[in-house]
């Protein structure tokens, strides 16, 4: 079933423990489309590029099923840059360079061929930019995702909270959903956030793995714990990506089948941190997806009588 | 089937966001004991205590089939007592004032009528304390567990190297693996820890849960997601009786088993941390305790087909 992704498209200088590269393809939507097109397909992109993006990355995108009707090319402008500097722990990072480029001011249209789309990714971007393409869509869809960020809490709060009441799923990582409630506890975050229209929270703790709230339900998904993570960027897209592929594959949006989605979302995660930006997540196979999510299973998975 | 279990008795002064308690009974022997008596009799404990410690407490814990014949009562002295307040987060803390007391020239003996326990728990105590215990056992028990804490590491690592060939499963938290391996990688790090002589590591995560390594395996254990922390002091010392306590029912120190273990030391420390001190491990009942580890069950579980 047909899947809309909205989200940045971009070139990343990303430096790590392991090594650094000074140009690399990235951006949320290019991850959310690799990761999602090993399920569902196809993937129907919207974003905006500038003269520099690369045709061999559209082309190998469209070898996978992503449709790019709705990339718009702006043929006198760079594409959005972001560099950054992770810390020898992984678990932060200093963002060095921001410049916004073609993304300044960028006003997605969903093409006509989109309508009707079951799925809805909202990649990271503006509230308002994200409620855009909700107003823009004739047809409701099945299920809206919506990933976010502290820095729009700090500068778009009410924008945040218009767009919230419009979505199913919010993904937000821990300290995200501190912020945006206000507690610190966890189960009381995700009662207040749960209050402002989502019907899902997936919160993301990184190598501690993830919690999915819904209703008075609870689940908490492992991460896979590994020797090394070379480079977390676009970890929490591919998380969001295999979560909504998944689903759009299945067409099951119960909670039981989300916390499966969560397992698939993780389980290409822990492809994503391998190598540098995406390039892992275009080299492995069908067979690997599964070999990595039967690991989670063992990981996981016990089985107790009372006693 | 018997256990000994070694650590302190104690008096604590404790101060956490919501309240504080200028004297309640300690020590990790006493959350030990709680736990494991919901599963194992007798629990066989060797410890110190100064003319202070209260009968009322050694009462109750024979009332829970606690056995006390090992525990030293010094007639001109007072009882180890620790001192701390805890900061929001709940995950870091002070510690305020410690007076070893009795605990200064600690020489456990194992009582004879001890001798043939075939589950050994050695809870926080300088290492060569923990060792004396070991070489005073006429047969080695079936299971050797042992917790200890990064002060260890920072003044006796030797010592704590030593023993450590002697035990079966080590425990400590994500920050003392760092520290004894030297590694930030829990994975790399529990490969070095289990080359030092424990055939079996957990790793304890607080609000993160655990991790269990053996050999090529590893099981991670969610913790329940609590909307307070009232007081999380003896969490670790409640896991740990609980872990130790449940095998010893079980009579089955197979990995899965140990699997199981862990969610029952779980679910005993999400009781602990409701109330301050011991007190809610005194109050719960057998069935509190399989509603809690049913709650982990659905927590915890997922079925997925290969996609």
């Amino acid at each position: 079933m047909s899947l809309i992704s909205v989200g940045s498209m971009a070139f990343d200088a990303i430096e790590t423990p392991f090594g650094k590269v000074d140009k690399i393809v990235g951006g949320a939507n290019v991850y959310i489309a690799y990761a999602a097109s090993y399920f569902t397909q196809p993937v129907q992109l919207v974003s905006v590029v500038g003269y520099d993006f690369e045709q061999s990355e559209m082309d190998e995108l469209k070898s996978r099923g992503v449709q790019l009707e709705g990339v718009e090319i702006v043929k006198d402008e760079k594409s959005f840059f972001w560099s950054g500097k992770y810390h020898l722990d992984m678990n932060s990072r200093d963002t060095l360079v921001t410049d916004l480029n073609v993304l300044a001011n960028f006003k997605p249209v969903v093409p006509e061929s989109y309508q009707g789309a079951e799925f809805l990714m909202l990649g990271n971007l503006a509230p308002a930019v994200q409620l855009s393409v909700i107003k823009q869509l004739t047809t409701r869809p099945k299920l809206i995702v919506l990933d976010t960020m502290n820095f729009w809490m700090d500068i778009a709060l009410e924008d945040l909270k218009i767009v919230l009441k419009e979505v199913d799923v919010l993904m937000v990582n821990d300290s995200e959903a501190r912020q945006l409630s206000g507690d610190y506890s966890l189960v009381k975050a995700a009662k207040k956030i749960l209050a402002m229209g989502p019907k899902f929270l997936v919160i993301k703790k990184g190598e501690h793995g993830a919690l999915l709230f819904h209703e008075n339900h609870v689940f908490s998904a492992p991460a896979l714990p590994l020797e090394e993570v070379f480079d977390p960027t676009g970890a929490g897209d591919t998380f969001a990506g295999g979560f909504i592929g998944y689903l759009a594959k299945t067409q099951d949006i119960s909670f039981n089948n989300m916390k499966r989605a969560i397992i698939v979302g993780s389980s290409l995660a822990s492809f994503c941190v391998e190598k540098f930006g995406p390039n892992r997540l275009k080299e492995i196979s069908k067979q690997d997806i599964d070999e990595r999510i039967s690991q989670f299973v063992n990981l996981a998975n016990f089985d107790i009588e009372l006693v």
